[in-house]
This record gives C-alpha cells, sequence and structure tokens, in this order.
C-alpha cells in the first residue's frame, strides 16, 4: 500500500454518511490506505458564515433527496429524513477523536451514522454515544470523561485548525498530494490524484537514486 | 432517441463552462438529446440568500482548483481564473434564451464561454456579446435588440420562475423524469436516472397497450 490519503470528516455533516459507510469497500478495492481525520467542521462553518441548508428550504430539500438517491446507489441503507442538525456535533466529534488515536474510529463512525441514518435519533445525545461504544466493544463511561477532558478538546481544536489551515470548509474532505477534494462525491477525483502524484513521486525517487 | 434531458443553465455559472463544453459530445454518446435551457440563477440564489463564494474565500479558492482540475480531466482548455463575477447576466441569458427559440442555443453557449474562460473576457460586455453572435454567423444587432425587448425579459422571468418552481437553485441542473440534479458532476446520475425512467414509462406504456 502506498502513503494514506487523509479523510478528513464530521459527525453530524449529512453527505459524510455515504463516505463513512463505503469507505473501507473503497480502501479495499484500490489498496489505498484511508486515515480518518475527525474535526470540527461547524465551528469553521460559522466563522465563514456558511450556512448551506438552514433557512434555505429548496436546497435542503434537494441535498436530502441527493443523498438518498446516491446512498441508493451504494447500496446503503436508507430510512428517511433523520433529524437534523445533530446537537453535539463537537462532543460526538471528540469521540471519534479519541477513537482515532485508539484505532476504534472507523467502527465508532459507522455505529454513530447506523443510529442516526438508520434508526433516526440524534447520535450525538450522550446515550446514543455509550450505545454506540457499547456496541464496539469501548468502555462508554471511561471514554465519555475522556472525551469531555481540557486535553481532548483542545485536541480537536488544533485538528479543526490544521483542516482550515489546508483550506477545508466542508466534510468531508479527501486531502493528498497538496490537494484537497471536498465531498463524497469527489472520492474518485482525490483516488485518482493520489496515484498519480504517488508515481510522481516514486519517479523522482527513482530518479535521486 | 429518448425524450430529451432538460438542461437548465444559467451563462455566469462557473461550473456550468464545464456542462456546456462537454455536453454534445455526452449526446453523441449517450445518444439522449438535451433541450438547452437558459434562466437567470442570479435572482433565485439572491432571493434566497445564497451567496456560495464573495466573502467565502477558501471556498472560493476550491471552487476554481476544483474547476481547473475537472476541466483538465474533460481535456478542456483552462487558461486561469477569468473574471468573475459577470456584470450583466440577466442580459447574456436573454440572449441565450433568443438563441434556444431560434435553434442556435448550443453553438452561443460555447463560444460565450470560451471568451470567458478562454480569452479572459467578462462575456457579458455588449462588445463581447456582440462577437460571439458575429462568430456564429448570427446578426448581432438584431439579436441584441431584441434579447432588451419586454418580450424576452418577460420570457427569461417565466422560464426562471419554471426553473424555481421545479425547485431548482444552482446552475447547471439536469431535469428528467420529476427529479433535479445539480451540478456538472450530477450528469452521470442524471443519465442514469433517465435511461431507467424511460424503461419505466416504456414498460407502463406495453402494459397499457
Amino acid at each position: 500500500m502506498s502513503s494514506p490519503i487523509d479523510f478528513w470528516f464530521s459527525i453530524g455533516s449529512t453527505y459524510t454518511y455515504l463516505s463513512v459507510m463505503r469507505i473501507e469497500d473503497v480502501e479495499r478495492r484500490s489498496r489505498i490506505a484511508f486515515r480518518w481525520r475527525p474535526f470540527d467542521v461547524r465551528t469553521i462553518m460559522m466563522e465563514m458564515d456558511n450556512i448551506p441548508f438552514t433557512n434555505k428550504p429548496s436546497k435542503a430539500r434537494y441535498m436530502w433527496r441527493d443523498v438518498e438517491r446516491r446512498a441508493k446507489m451504494y447500496g446503503l441503507p436508507w430510512s428517511g429524513i433523520p433529524p437534523y442538525p445533530i446537537k453535539h456535533l463537537g462532543f460526538a466529534n471528540r469521540v471519534a477523536l479519541v477513537g482515532a488515536k485508539e484505532g476504534w474510529c472507523p467502527l465508532f463512525a459507522k455505529a454513530t451514522y447506523r443510529r442516526w441514518f438508520v434508526d433516526g435519533h440524534d447520535p450525538s445525545d450522550e446515550s446514543e454515544l455509550s450505545g454506540a461504544l457499547g456496541e464496539i466493544g469501548q468502555d462508554p463511561t471511561g471514554i465519555l470523561a475522556r472525551a469531555t477532558s481540557d486535553e481532548i478538546k483542545a485536541e480537536l481544536n488544533a485538528q479543526t485548525a490544521a483542516a482550515k489551515e489546508l483550506g477545508i470548509f466542508g466534510s468531508p474532505t479527501f486531502a493528498t498530494g497538496g490537494e484537497i477534494f471536498w465531498g463524497d462525491d469527489r472520492l474518485a477525483d482525490a483516488i485518482e490524484w493520489h496515484l498519480q502524484s504517488s508515481q510522481r513521486s516514486g519517479a523522482n525517487t527513482s530518479a535521486r537514486s
């Protein structure tokens, strides 16, 4: 496998459902690893006054229909429009960040999106976060305490600042070879870029040796 | 050929460059006809306070980079970021509307986007509109006068109202089988839906006969 593609995402983003649920399959087929990088997209969007759906009913209606059609295209479950927006986006992504450090982030993200999109519950409620953690064999009490600590709060802020520094303003965003690709629908473009830039850096290495 | 897909677009939209330049090729390969439907996306976006790029530098920067990468992916020319926004969006699209009634809309739209994206000129300046019309063998004086008439102004307003009624809020949008697909990057989804709904209505017709 070559170097990984950074998969920047926030639990609470709608289109991110598609990526979270299909990315491991993409990983297997492409033989490219993805590094899961939770961040707080809401903070960035609020800072830049980027409010795509609230008070824009035709755009919101379209977004949900588009997510539904694309979920079906990928063979993912669809149970109707889930609660939106989620209440505790920062908290949910701090739990995901603990998971990224401890190695269970993909499992947790999938369990969380299943609770949100399939069961129709706000996945950022403490009971849902606990449920998702228990479901994947983790200790809810210890992890939720850690996700509330100043250390993890500071670390999510740092991740969010790093995302912003890369030019990221939405979730999901795929970062590779100095480029960012925004949206589940740019995953193929990101992979193509990644393969080409891996070839280029491979050629450079050979030329130097 | 089956029934057409409606290709709703506004000259002045950035991603529409990609669709305007490649849609005839898509038409040939898919054997699906596209009906060119100019409308005034700026009016709809202003009404809904949908301002995606102004005062959002990271999003604007990303958009141009994404358009550039995708133009290259499609083998389309790229000469750097063109002037944006264009000054007389309504006027340019009224000319396109005259073209849609008279049969030269695709030729005009391509000539206009070439002037904008390849030559780097504001395509809505009267001199550019005249140049584009002359280039495709049309009479600039007569057509620009017609595009300034109350009749054509009313007709573009009616087209814009019809687009809004369909739920359209951006350009390009592809409409088929009761669905809308927003963005050059949804053209493949629109075609897939169109083929499936054509099959369904064909099956219904057979069942009735």
